[in-house]
């Protein structure tokens, strides 16, 4: 019996935290300062569930301490602290806090510690990574890679054309975040918002994808000629974002003003079903020859148990590795990302197999020889 | 020597305070509360200035008592109380002061009075209604009136690719206040911005038009089966501002905050010029057989003195009525929009002529026998 600490039990958490418990040789201790997020896992066999204030390091190593792998997904602001802790603790950690602070500056303690701390470990940044590695893993020499990404509701027709199924403050910092992308081997930075154009999700249609400032890792690992990530929206919405900022919504006192309004306007209404897409887009060459390497993920909301995509997209990956290094399958130490998950072939195959028993639709395409 | 007091001496009633004052048979009377609004009049030759409170009837019956006729140019909220205390002192007035009161409530208390109050006296309200009118006065029977009117910087690139050359007060509440139309001959109301369609403006190209509540006089004194009012803006405006308003951005406590933004968003800069854009189309009947009446106003910032094509378009139609009415060439009393002045040939030939004289490039064309 393999025990694993899930800290979180947000929207993210609480979906890997049920899909832990499905595992009938798993024990998940979730872990909240929520009562009220953590009753609603309460009755879930195989979950026990533990008040903690993930704040506190004393507090993390005491809900970490008999655990074999612990999940992160508790909110960004929170995100780097407590992956500090978790590391200090000697713990492995699969990780989807989203923080803005540098992962890697924490890889030498990682390295210190034997830690293995998978990082980034959602959907973008996560499976987009991955696809990024399975690229790599097939080429000599990366010349273009291009990331996009977007959860929207299925239907039009709200504020903005936008649902939020995380947080309005995240979306906002997408938009405000300078994107910082690859050209000729250089890393520049441009606008969040730029450079808009438009993109064809299957069995859905035309969509807008603008710059954010989504590479993150990346920029780190992978040497490519040219690397951006854009976000996806349903079109017009990248040119009312930016004259929302241009206008000064999104600074100062009219921030939290803006978010308050576009936070209710953005949730999803009860039985309001959203859709997530990826596509990744790698170019590079192998034995001199070209090759093109193409990822899709394209997932709806569950309507039985009513999980978003998002939160199935985000969460199934983190489960999956939080598996792997709780069974001791994934023991490398330091900060990893998943882009560097395909350096080892069983375990990219594990993360695919995972994804097909969870109905994430997971495709792959090559051209070239 | 004709007297003409100006009441308001904002961006409008300095327009027409100075295009009075260059007729060397008049002499204008300019009042205004704030001193430095008269201070940029002082020293215009035939313009008196004089500061007082315009929303006080002792004040407005003390400025115009020894003037032949009136201009009203107050702002919206004044504008009632302004044009009751003006018809009250029994002098003529052109009015564009755009009030939400309805005109009409006043029109018993004109004719008692033996007062010409020609309202609306802008560009629309204003020549539209003109337009309408000289349509009117060509058919037996009207089907269908369009009008299309808007004032847009000549460059995209501001938020929402608006500038606001009045108040943005003024532009959210064009936005909130239910439109009202007449479809099969009866008054029914919709949404502010709705019924969007793209509208071809001459030397600019494609702009989009919906609907505003901008008919006002035209809903009581035309009878057509089908009228709407539609306010241009560049494509996209009508849904970002949709998207605002529903998301709670023009309601409550939201509404100032957002205005106090906007407002600055939306500033013409120096040297940044703007347009406005009038098309009225008239479809009916004369002796059976179908007729086609169109006017169309294009105007762009005076570069020389830097009016705003707004400014010019509404103060010069209020400025030759005041003439009009100070040399006593207009008498009719009442409350009379200017939908009324085609009525009369000579008074219509003498606003045509004077918009041409200002260099306003008004177009009429017709179609049919």
């Amino acid at each position: 019996m393999k025990r694993i600490a899930v800290l979180g039990c947000g929207l993210v958490g609480s979906v890997i935290a049920r899909d832990l418990a499905r595992d009938d040789d798993l024990e998940v201790v979730a872990a909240d300062a929520s009562a009220e997020a953590l009753a609603r896992l309460s009755d879930v066999p195989r979950i026990r569930t533990r008040q903690a204030d993930l704040s506190a390091r004393y507090d993390i190593h005491d809900v970490v301490l008999d655990a074999d792998a612990v999940v992160g997904a508790v909110p960004g602001f929170m995100g780097h602290r407590m992956l500090e802790a978790v590391i200090g603790s000697g713990k492995p950690i699969a990780d989807i806090s989203f923080s803005h602070d540098d992962p890697f500056s924490l890889d030498a303690f990682a390295l210190q510690q034997r830690v293995t701390a998978v990082v980034d470990c959602g959907v973008s940044p996560g499976l987009s990574n991955f696809a990024v590695g399975r690229a790599i893993a097939r080429m000599d020499e990366i010349e273009d890679v291009a990331i996009y990404v977007g959860g929207l509701p299925a239907q039009r027709g709200k504020p903005f054309d936008y649902a939020v199924v995380f947080s309005a403050t995240d979306v906002i910092e997408e938009y405000t975040r300078p994107a910082r992308l690859v050209e000729n081997g250089v890393v520049v930075t441009r606008p969040a918002l730029s450079e808009v154009e438009p993109v064809e999700v299957p069995g859905v249609g035309l969509v807008e994808g603008f710059l954010t400032d989504g590479l993150r890792t990346l920029l780190t690992t992978v040497k490519a000629r040219h690397m951006r990530e854009k976000t996806l929206r349903y079109p017009g919405h990248a040119a009312s974002m930016r004259s929302l900022r241009d206008a000064g919504f999104f600074s100062g006192a009219a921030r939290a003003f803006t978010e308050r309004l576009l936070f209710d306007a953005w949730k999803l209404a009860p039985g309001e079903e959203e859709f997530t897409y990826l596509k990744v887009e790698v170019a590079g060459r192998r034995g001199g020859s070209a090759r093109r390497y193409t990822a899709e993920l394209f997932d709806r909301t569950d309507t039985k148990t009513g999980t978003t995509s998002m939160a199935r997209a985000t969460g199934f990956p983190c489960a999956i590795v939080a598996r792997l290094l709780a069974r001791g399958e994934y023991t490398e130490p330091g900060v990893r990302p998943l882009e560097r998950l395909p350096e080892n072939a069983g375990l990219a195959g594990s993360l695919l197999v995972g994804l097909r028993e969870r109905g994430l639709d997971w495709k792959e395409g090559e051209e070239g020889q």
